[in-house]
């Protein structure tokens, strides 16, 4: 009697470590998610310094605003009613407003950072003639609808890409190229900026500030780390090797990409280019978004490298051939690398130790169905994004007057310039 | 007998367990404090940008050197003897320096970025005319004594506004109002700057760089998840869940501020105004500051949309009705905003599932408690630098002469500029 | 038979709870050294800030793309060499790309930042004069094989240094002073700036952008606390209370070194200069890097405030005594204050309640150890350093043409300018 009691405690002690270690492990997943979705954060101030250095400084002003404004209405609207559009929580209602679920704060958090960056990646293609307004109602929608519903396809759970089999770990696809496509459709809609093609000669119109550029391309890859490290969505055993690794190759990949940019300009164009290899590094860094977590080191290393080559002649091919004056080449780095990225876990991913890819032996499969993927989500986008700009240019109009445009849209815009004081005038 | 010590290893065995699980949950608490305490000190970096960009160049490197030096001083100021003098740990003695206790080192740490913000923030406001050694003074005062003092009154776990029932989670009114009414005092005694008030007129003196404004408060903003969220002190289980709120619903009143002050310029002024936005933007992560662990989502957004609000007509009321020279705004986004983010836990404030508000059901008392704590600080953080900033004005002198004050601080206080080569000049 | 089954049982659970402690551990160190090594990954952006700012604008493209290059290299050459040549991992052959073995991820990353840091202090020694092509090469020899080799001798775990009981726990010598004399010899061999030392006389050459120096300053500070933090490799039980103190006692010299430096430029220039002020933080990290596991507070503070005091003597004595033209200080920040911080510890180090320094009462044991440490490491990075430029000098060339020096090396080598707009060529 005494020792079957002695052996039922047993039991409960047993059953009591491995419960205490679930806990923990949720509670170092839930510590890592956070601190992951505040260097995502910081991503919003590297998109800023980026789009607002490669483009001119009358326009500067209204790029940090709406950089700023992008994680202000994403914050609200995407806590309002993306997150549950996104994950299906119906739960607790459609709305997420009707309060916070125990333990969600992290998750919904991370998430939120993820909506913001699929918006304010259209802010850099149109920038120096779109109207204020017109931008903050595009990036309510994205935020709160457009990015949401696709991206429950994969992250909801059993979406209908998940059940598929589709791989998209941190949102090359998903929030990458839904950005990119968007802003190519925005690009294409509002029109080039005046000056860019003139008699049929593209014109180049450098930005106002490369370091600002680089400082907003170093932010980025910082931010990146979290980005991609953090959509493991736990820490803990496996878990932690698995970010860790994702870590890694993700660092593998952006240096790539910036490397191959660098050798590509310095022979296609004779000289190393600085704007071109921080896309490049931006490009590497998108095109592991998706396999980061089904890649070995090499194949990081390669899916970088050729993202840093495609970045320099899809910018050269939609400047120059399709005429579209995507101002920061945000189309060629979230849209093109975003869909490269995708693909090619269907080349050479890996499933733990199992190859999944066409040339490492895995059979085709992976490739289709990726090819699936990439397509529904440019799909998505362009035909979202068609409609609501199509409507926003039916009714309060894309696109700023030609004398706004030429004095810059900081001063009609905003009522102010970036850099006030005798100099600005001199500047541009 | 063995089985009486097999029962005997049993309970061992489950002690053990507890034992190990609160040992492991005291190290994630001491990883999450010391990560948040990194994330805090970068604010430092932040207030530079914010303050310089938001100020005349001639005086960026004195803006510079000031926060600079404000985490030097405050760093050796606050390990010597303000870390015991607030949290009374006089059992090593009064003084600090005999040595550091096993196990305090992230918590002293991030204390003392606590105590280097309340500091900073006086900074700001007195820009462009002040004295550099007067304001190294002030800021070793402020963080040896005047902050930990009164930090101590609630933080030290059984001051008498702890034992009234006062909340100030992260230190809207413990750290920014009192640095916030610092900066009032610093202001009015130190005078506005020349050529601000011309005929009874108000006459705007932009920034240099908005730009680094912006990127200043994305740092601050960045850093303020570690202020508000390291504020929890633990993590795990409860305080996991508790401190991913806090960091859930400080960036949802930071974007809702944002929003705030977007709306109201644009009402009020016509144009959506950068500057302000960015006020409102710190005002909302101010007015969270204090109950971003006592506010639903809901709330907190309604706390920072109107801090968001609040700050712009401060800003307006200080500078043209009161007419000090505030060249910052930092009285309004830390002074009055965080009065209003300590008394709206008064107001629609929650403690777990409990209402705590006069609004929400929950009766008159906090509101109460949260006034006399936003009294208190005012009169101590006021009557302080009255006396240390009337010593300083009798005796070393808070203002530069006119001269100095004209070519710019830069030059004559620190003997270089912030951007030399040709154009410096031209900038002014 | 019941019984012994029981007893049998309870030693599993004892041992259970001892191996998921330890596997929660081993988690919790990885994440720490994760988020470390994110942090160290932004020195990058750090060291170009500062860089850049300090030097003229008409090279700001090539220092960007210096430190942008030194990560992307580095990243690649130390993962497919320097890790297993450094670490001795030779169990999956000398080179690691033949894959990545579990677990490893974090440490690799880690190490991987430690590594381009060291790459990348050379870089602004020979600013404004040196190829880009001939500087790539020497980064990829840095991080290939120059530092992994005697990177080894110390951290490798039973290396020579380490088995004389040699104390270097984050790098002032292994990490700092490799690359600040690697930057000696390059500024030597390279030779000075045009301009720099006309009949005799020491002209000052100041840098663009005294604000993004010092955003830059706050950025590595900021990295540094991953830097040693990191350096404890681990997290939870008496780890944890170590790297919080590392972090502690890091903020507390760096904050020193900035106070020293300001007040010897008070004293010895008339005013507090902030460039010194700036390099005088930075050598208070690296003087501390070596010893930030071996240091009490106060101790941390001498060893930083002697820091500060050191380089601002150390830039005059090599610009004005050597006339060697190192166009940020480097060699002194890092390579002096390097061996200083390695030095001090023999003076007055600790290792827990021991004193193992000369005038703590530790004997002089410690500190001839920590001698022959410096001397080691001067002597192998100047004599690699000596070939590695030396083969490069007569092959493809140290130095651009004078002409491509005057117009700045943006254009040259680059065919882009950090500003570019009407005010460019004005700025110089």
């Amino acid at each position: 009697m005494s020792l079957l009691l002695s052996i039922t405690q047993e039991t409960t002690a047993t059953v009591d470590i491995a419960a205490e270690v679930e806990k923990i492990n949720g509670d170092m997943g839930m510590l890592w998610m956070l601190i992951a979705g505040i260097l995502v954060f910081m991503m919003q101030a590297g998109f800023t310094l980026v789009e607002s250095g490669m483009t001119r400084s009358k326009n500067a002003v209204n790029i940090a605003m709406k950089n700023l404004l992008d994680i202000c209405i994403g914050s609200i609207a995407y806590w309002f009613v993306g997150y549950s559009l996104m994950y299906g929580d119906t739960s607790n209602g459609w709305f997420f407003w009707s309060g916070l679920m125990q333990g969600e704060g992290a998750d919904l958090f991370f998430q939120t950072m993820f909506a913001a960056t699929a918006a304010t990646i259209v802010s850099g293609a149109i920038a120096g003639r779109t109207k204020y307004g017109t931008y903050l109602i595009f990036s309510l929608v994205m935020t709160a609808i457009i990015y949401p519903i696709s991206g429950g396809w994969q992250w909801q759970g059993d979406g209908w890409l998940t059940k598929m089999g589709f791989i998209d770990f941190a949102g090359s696809s998903i929030v990458h190229s839904v950005g990119g496509w968007a802003a190519l459709v925005a690009a294409f809609l509002v029109g080039p900026r005046i000056g860019k093609y003139v008699d049929g000669k593209v014109i180049p119109i450098p930005g106002h500030n490369q370091i600002l550029a680089t400082l907003g391309v170093f932010i980025l890859w910082f931010g990146w780390f979290g980005f991609n490290g953090g959509s493991q969505l736990a820490w803990g055993g496996a878990d932690a090797i698995a970010a860790s690794n994702v870590v890694l190759v993700t660092n593998l990949a952006a240096a790539a990409g910036g490397l191959a940019a660098l050798i590509t300009t310095w022979i296609w164009y004779g000289k190393p280019n600085l704007a071109q290899t921080l896309n490049g590094v931006l490009a590497g860094l998108v095109g592991i978004t998706a396999g980061c977590g089904n890649m070995t080191p090499i194949g990081a290393i390669m899916a970088g490298f050729i993202a840093g080559i495609i970045v320099v002649f899809s910018i050269e091919f939609i400047e120059k051939k399709l005429k579209i004056d995507d101002a920061v080449g945000a189309v060629s780095v979230h849209g093109v690398a975003g869909a490269w990225g995708t693909l090619v876990i269907g080349l050479w991913g890996v499933n733990g130790d199992e190859a999944i890819g066409l040339l490492n032996g895995g059979g085709a499969a992976q490739l289709g169905t990726q090819a699936i993927g990439v397509l529904a989500y440019a799909v998505w986008a362009i035909v979202l994004s068609l409609v609501v700009f199509g409507i926003l240019h039916a009714t309060v109009g894309l696109r700023v007057s030609k004398e706004v445009e030429i004095e810059g849209l900081d001063i009609s815009e905003h009522g102010s310039i970036a850099y006030p004081g005798k100099r600005q005038r001199e500047i541009e």
